[in-house]
């Protein structure tokens, strides 16, 4: 873990900006009174900091996961940094820059959101546009903000909207390659294929999530989507024979049982979302294990791609026109 | 095969009465006229039968699965039994006994469904009882009719009733044993586990199920069911967590991945309908194999019960008192 | 760890009664005296102990298992109790109440050894009566005491003797339920099912097992237990097709090969122990998983349930006359 | 089977033109001449045909897999038709289409040979380019004629440079999609990866094979074209490590063990490799599968897509302006 | 199927010799007379036979696997050959040469049996030579005749103690290798293996086996072998330490438990003997499904070998003095 | 770990002698000036060591797996030992008794080479001798030097050629067993099966290998010694059915997919191979799991044996004369 960003434009020995709340506790000391013992975070690191006198009424209460505006002086403590606070308040929504508090995905998550929404406007077939568009609405709030994992692929801040803007541009590249397939229930897949998580998961206004909720842990997101599906089509009055292709296809995206889809994919859109699903959270995790491994040099094993260790191509790569 | 029960009953060569069409076909003969070529069954046997000179404004049309009241002679036909019908026509609703038409389970489904309905009616959770109810209520028609599967165990008239009733016995001694269980939660897991084989399969009016519908072959009765759940809970405004139990025990009830259920049985009532479904089933199975077997002999290999040869116990039972 | 039993029961500072010893060292002083360090526990908790100046001839030796009979003096060492035994001897069998020094199964072995008798008494068939009666009777002691597995489900004192009736209560519903089962056999072959655990593990006086034999882990207790029927049988000369189906239930009750019974089930008896054996211990191994759990929270991963983690349902039970 | 292309030409019941014998036997009549019986095919069906008087100096010998021009008369014989041969002879190479005669590769294999070959001349790494280049150029006269496969995915005249094509389409547009994949290493093993296909079956003229060869058998396409590979680069002294990851592309390219690959993908390159052969390879069956297919319905279950059955969608495609 | 032997030494169109009977019918000719109608056979092939005018009382009763002496004529019906028998009777024991009737394994059974004696004689462990002796002297008998197998490798007369010769052979030079192996223990394992064969199929008097036994089936040979170890060793009074690691070696020889072993092999003898028993096993599979097939080519999938093709290797062999 | 060899023969406090460098850092004390501190090892134990006032001109750079001679004065510090070094050099190729300095296979590797090269010598085939001595000369230097693996069997210095001879007398004994087997083209595949170890790890000069190499990752010496066995065939023109021969016993040494093999053994002499292979593997690693349990006791769990514990036979073995 480096060094924080708020600490890099310290003036004077003293810090003004906003930070994550990573962990903070009431603690009393040998005099009685009351302290906020902290730790502070930004993607630069993190840094232990102290409230002292801490008054609840005037200071506010404060847990893990909060985004703050503080004041506060550098000192030394055991030749290491620690923060002086001497104020603290809540960031008001959209007040701080997230890019500078959490890992966030690197397209823009209302930019991503619009292109996808765009892409479902120029569906062709009204009933699938419709209910992708319903749902697509009624979830926008969080698609602007969930990751797409716990842990593991695209746990990013707006990581969800990102994962699947990319599941959807290579889905219109295999869409050009293969003119047979169905573009619209193709992309409509694509579009809807993880809108379990906003259920599965719990992110705070971080855009992270640290668990799953009961929801996630004993139905998963596979058929909450389903669920999601079969619901709004009630309201919508979908056709059947849509609704069912739509909810296959969010059932088979994870492509085999013991992956977690009761069914395998059962028509050729079904397995083109299957794979280009794994195709890019592969890609994204491989890229991810080989950060810091040294040229010619291979990786820890990495447990979801089957242990492999990843191997980091030594020579210098010339590609051409290609 | 043996003999149609149809054929016991003859007087005079002639016999009168009904019988479930196996197949027909219209066909002409050499002069240009159409007859109608059949097989009639019922649970003693069939017999091909013709009916010359058919018309079908007179005669009406038929088809595989039809149950009709026949009037016919019995001929030779190169040293077979043969009908020659004169009069044929649809058996109202009701009137046949499909009983002897078809395999039925060995229970009444209007008394199962009535035992069955009466367990609910003493759940001390009302949301739970409502929900319930509400969809019993919605399938009632098709709970006195469907079989519990297409091939396999149960597959008689009445044969899902006769399944959850039998699971339903098990469910109640299981709980007695084990007080820490929730009953109106396990008992209302165990009344709905296959709901959605009402989806799942097309029984027609003998209550036998030749195929499974798209719906059955893209989606499954288990996730047909936690749909089902769903769809009613959002009517009815049950509470998320009870319809969350509710649908995770749908969702578990085939135990493990391999098997169809993307997830484990995660709570100790999920556990109990998991394996009191299997138990049921195996045994059914398990006696089916049996049927026809000598004493001391080993039953063909048996695909649905990992390929074992189940063997006839071969010494006198002297149970006492026990 | 709590506060163990023994300590509630002291006045003026000084304990008597029962503890077992966890551990037991002889070691030198600074001075070259003898003095034993010792641990304490019962169910309540555990307490370290010193015993100086001792003298083997005089205090008589001791090791981790034993049963003794302590008065002490309760100390202060390091902020942490700590007990100066005054006196030490060894608790006479029957003497303490095991209840109070080690985690004991919630029936009374001996009742519940009484109650298995009982139903073999009540066999029609006396072949199978005779053989079951005798490896009871010659097992009896071991019965009383041990438990049902060194870790796992049922690991306490008189934890087999548990399991054994439990599962035996199971097979008595589920015989309700099926008439066509065979009552003497199936309860025989639950009665002995286990019974090869009295070899596959050493359990002391405590009735816990520490380990397993050079023969629980070179056999295992399924063929351990296959060997005492034939024995058995070879002594009582019991018909070779009725020791064939007892040797089969005991070889098949863990259902398949790669959970260690070389054959599967082959006939419906057979069928129900292997399934009642899982049943009463997943609901014994999921009720100890949720202990401590909070409602509406999951517990750890249990490595002995495919890793599931468990969920502790939130609501209020409500369970009306069912 | 429908009738050949040949008859359609047919000109007052004489036939010219081009045709594949399937079959060709000579035989002797009650007379003791000699004939040839033969079944010769197109794309469109086949036919019997017999050729009287045969004699070997004057009409050459044929045996299944030859294509000839042939002369003939269609008669009738036992209610269906069969060729008279009047005249017949070896078409020379390139004399007759073959796209009449065999299932061919929708795309010309020159083009697709050509189009292949063009993108290895635009790598910007020479080494790469020249080792890419040596093997194809090698293997020329064999890639405008493969097919793919025995059976299954590509099993047609051309069908191994159409896959590739295909394939190397998808891997474009990845590249695009994500940039940081090494174009060059890529494209090349891509254009590599089923070229040791060459070695492993034993196409005839027609670009169909019947069999595998023994080093097939043996050793198989993927390690046959790491060799091939490995021999080329000796020649051409290719440096070590850029060999070693074309050779790993190819190792890997099915995936995991069970399904060939000693090693999994260990970069980027080699699983996105690995996952668009699959795609490629998938949705070539899948459509296969569907042919004849009615709307609604299901196709029979597919031994080479895990049994799955594939539903033919029902509803009318809208798609716009996607 | 080629020749029966028998017929090679027909003289004038009359047969006299052995044969086994391999089906034998008495039927009722048109005119109400008894005829018996077989089937003979030897190693070379089988012959249909005819007894006119049977009569039981003079004649006897015959039936599949009865050894017999016939003479009889050879008549042509329907183009084959068939035989008219004029005398038959049952052949005394020892009378006929069994290696003309049946498959038999290439050591003689008596020398074989002899050889593996020797081998014990030599024990130097007492305990470990008696309980071997004792358990070899009981089954002498049947093993002077049984096969190893019902279908597969050594299904021949004597087939179980050439295989058992066999891996005692490998053992012998496996033990030279690595003197630090207990070679009583090893091989008694290894003549003690496959003993529960004995009861597990049932051969007649031609030493081949149709089927298992019921004991066979619900229990296996493994544990068989076990039951038999443990019995003789409780006779004999043999010490529990040497006898669990017997009874050990026999459980585990097959390796695992998908195989049948419930433990997997726990010391080296215990490997060796699981190793050798499939290395001899293996090779003769292999050598069986390469009989017939033509050098360079490859034998049909054998589903015993994880349905492998084998090779027969097209090269002509020049072994030096290896 | 215990005490160096090299401390067992000092005299006065003084040692002198050969060690193997584990760890070598030049580090600077208080005062500025860079001293070495040093772990010195022989297959006794190991010792930390210091080189004061460390000149790097004058003394030389040192680095783990260097062989160096040593003068040194043995310390206390901190109630251990370490050496204060007086004097350090390189030791010159052959110089040290590497049997000293790092466990070595207990056979001689030049004794082993030259009775492998024998054998080769001996062939009756002249390609396969060829062939196989071109590649044997070719690796001479290697093969006297490597062990069989980075950890598991044989990871001692000459633990390849060790693993080789040791199956080369299995093979030898089975192809006695077994006339039928080929012994040239059997003895070339045990004599080459793990020559692609030699690319597969970087073993320096002790003759230990630290990690694989990423030929060994990427590749895997599986398919690298088919690569050699290919380049080698090509260069002395060997016919190609015995190259084809040959590489597939390399590709299918390891049995099945899951072990690393993509093709099964094929013919016999492949077969025995893999099977050998193991079994030498098994022993070699049994026996190392064994050393130092006690009698009657087990070793910990072997990962590399499926988890197994292994069992110590507690009796004493009295082999006679067999």
């Amino acid at each position: 873990m480096g060094r924080m960003l708020l600490l890099e434009k310290a003036a004077g020995g003293q810090v003004e900006g906003y930070a994550l709340i990573r962990r903070a506790d009431v603690r009393t000391n040998v005099k009685g009174a009351e302290y906020m013992d902290l730790v502070l975070a930004d993607t630069g690191g993190e840094i232990p900091a102290k409230l002292w006198d801490y008054r609840k009424e005037e200071h506010g209460e404060y847990s893990a996961g909060d985004v703050v505006k503080v004041r506060a002086q550098i000192n030394l403590w055991k030749d290491a940094e620690q923060l002086k606070i001497e104020k603290i308040r809540y960031a008001a929504p959209g007040e701080a820059d997230m890019a500078e508090l959490v890992p966030c995905a690197p397209v823009d998550p209302v930019a991503a959101y619009a292109a996808i929404l765009k892409t479902v406007s120029e569906f062709g077939d009204e009933d699938i546009r419709a209910l992708t568009q319903s749902i697509l609405t009624k979830n926008r709030e969080k698609l602007l903000l969930y990751p797409a994992a716990v842990k593991l692929h695209h746990a990013t801040r707006g990581g969800l909207a990102h994962h699947t803007l990319s599941v959807l541009r290579l889905a219109k590249a295999v869409a050009e390659a293969y003119p047979c397939l169905r573009r619209d229930l193709l992309y409509a897949g694509v579009i809807l294929h993880d809108i379990g998580k906003l259920r599965e998961m719990d992110a705070d206004e971080t855009g992270l999530a640290d668990a799953y909720t009961a929801e996630g842990m004993l139905i998963g997101h596979i058929c909450i989507g389903v669920i999601d599906v079969a619901l709004a089509a009630k309201e919508l009055g979908t056709p059947a024979d849509k609704v069912l292709c739509l909810e296959h296809m969010l059932l088979a995206h994870h492509g085999q049982p013991e992956f977690g889809s009761p069914k395998y994919p059962m028509f050729p859109e079904a397995e083109v979302l299957s794979q280009l699903d794994m195709l890019d959270s592969r890609l994204y995790e491989m890229q991810a294990a080989l950060e810091g491994v040294r040229e010619g040099g291979f990786s820890e094993r990495q447990w979801a791609l089957d242990n492999r260790q990843l191997y980091r191509i030594p020579w210098e790569d010339k590609d051409g026109g290609n």
